[in-house]
């Protein structure tokens, strides 16, 4: 077993704080890794405050991990020892049915394991995540970071990223598309670099005014501030797709009236309370759909992290020790970051 | 001019009554109709009752026309006196938007004009509807009703069949599909012989025990009561397409919960009061969709009336004349009618 340091939740309502565990034996398709960095996800808050309910304490949250190779198995064949990894929402699936037999293992019909909050088939314990200083993981759930691209700022792809990539891929995003981008805050400036870089033509909604130059320079071509009913009439019925990454309950109706014919709109934030219900009308008369999306599979997960580095795309971070991360999460409730913190592992080992 | 007789609602309390008016004069590209049956939809109630808002009185209902050619103007191509036709939901279109240049002219971006309670461009005055003797109609907006098809039982098709085949052949159903159709009324029943004819395995979920029978009698394959959670259960994740007719507020997350990942539930009827708001995570764990569609198009229309003959499909009716027509509104909102009304045109002249 790997006696591992890390920052845990231990109840709802306490601050998180230091918590040594133990990782699991590496087994013979096993990666040891030595966390370098881990982003910040909305859903690390969520968990360490129970906020979906039924989590399990003491929890280390984490999902954003890049890390580098200490030790592989003896029948893993894709990493080597020093080589630069990542792991993101998940590091097991059942790996037999119609999910992950299309390599879409974030539709596991018999549930993935999530990095964190899940039940580690090989232990039968709780998984811990990447606010630690290593972790041990199937190589099958490790993707490889590629060459030359920043560590700190790859972290978030492996969440942000991939959760906005998966969507504009599936609606088949491309030059000719017009893509909307419903908030601008992690996975919203993600989704602007990556519809722009696939030659969407991409309109960033947000409700703040002041956002408008820096949604601008991440490669939006028009940025509409959603409460002013004139700018968004200016988009009426015109847009394909548009990827809502807000996960507080809001009207969806003004932005499925922007949705061209066959549009979708897909929700890729989970709020605790519902959205207010939207108007079928909205969706009948232009055949409009509303679906969600779900992260990505590991292998899309890769081609996605290869495409980034291809278009030069990473996340704009800020960088803190794990120390800060109580206030950090009282920052992003306020929206208090460009775009995603991502954790220094190296400050763990500083205090330790 | 034509004069007509014809059934209104005046007011939105009123029973309908005897009502006489001008239809326009017969322009070149105009089929004028002898009206003989018309289906009594949902949505003639919602406007005789303005439940949508803004119906402009005095109003004759009806979109469901069957009838005979008794004259075509000079530059009609397609239609011959004496053929049988149909009429559906519109009666023009612009006739050069993205909607209407792929033949979606249910679509028309500067939208189409309702068969009744529109406002026709050649005269500026309200369209009125079938329950009536006769209707001057643009040929591109006349069907051709398929030889040896009974009129009567065809007339359903024009707005039940085609707003039932139009998602069903948009979401690509076919052999393997397996198909849900939610509720067993005049939509409902069109879904559910459609889909079979089109070779999908077909589930009809309904609030009555009562008809289970008739719906294993019309081409389900099952029947489930969608208050049983155990049945319900049964299909989960399971189902590629639901059809939902149903137009009253109902819980649409049982029913997402059915659908397999990429799975979509098509809303096809439109409630007064919106449903109340489904859950995200029922969209974004299987990526699934909630999606609307709107009847048809007119090519696609015609396509449905062929498909219909080939497989000798019409609709289930009750005739009636026109002079129990506020009976039958009554009788439909109890859902006592298997499974359309259709008037017979032909009372209307007995009692002039």
């Amino acid at each position: 077993m790997t006696h591992t340091h890390g920052y845990a939740a231990f109840d709802p309502r306490s601050p998180l704080g230091p918590y040594d565990f133990e990782r699991r034996t590496p087994g013979p398709r096993d990666v040891s890794i030595e966390i370098l960095f881990c982003g910040v996800c909305h859903s690390d808050l969520h968990t360490a405050r129970s906020e979906w309910g039924g989590a399990k304490y003491p929890v280390v949250p984490g999902h954003e991990i890049v890390g580098r190779v200490t030790a592989v198995g003896s029948e893993v064949t894709r990493y080597r020892e020093g080589e630069l990894v990542g792991v993101g929402c998940m590091v097991d699936s059942c790996q037999h049915c119609a999910g992950c037999d299309e390599g879409l293992e974030q539709y596991c019909l018999n549930g993935f394991t999530g990095t964190y909050d899940g039940i580690e088939k090989e232990t039968g314990r709780t998984t811990q995540g990447g606010y630690s200083d290593s972790v041990v993981v199937d190589e099958r759930f490790v993707l490889r970071i590629p060459q030359g691209m920043d560590p700190a700022a790859a972290a978030p792809l492996l969440c942000a990223g991939i959760t906005t990539y998966s969507p504009l891929r599936r609606w088949k995003v491309g030059p000719g598309s017009k893509v909307g981008v419903v908030g601008l805050g992690g996975l919203g400036h993600m989704a602007v670099k990556l519809a722009r870089a696939m030659g969407a033509e991409v309109v960033l909604f947000t409700t703040s005014p002041g956002k408008r130059e820096d949604a601008l320079r991440l490669g939006a071509h028009d940025v509409v501030v959603s409460r002013e009913s004139e700018q968004m009439a200016a988009h009426a019925a015109s847009l394909d797709l548009i990827v809502n990454t807000v996960a507080a309950p809001h009207n969806l109706d003004p932005f499925l009236a922007l949705l061209k014919r066959d549009g979708t709109m897909v929700l890729v934030g989970a709020p605790a309370e519902p959205h207010p219900s939207p108007t079928v009308f909205n969706l009948i008369l232009q055949r409009r759909s509303l679906a969600g999306s779900l992260i990505g599979g590991i292998a899309e997960t890769q081609a996605m992290l290869d495409f980034c580095a291809e278009h030069g795309i990473v996340s704009d971070i800020e960088t803190i020790p794990i120390q800060a991360i109580n206030d950090a999460y009282e920052r992003m409730l306020k929206g208090d970051v460009k775009y995603r913190f991502v954790i220094d592992l190296g400050s763990l080992k500083a205090a330790a």
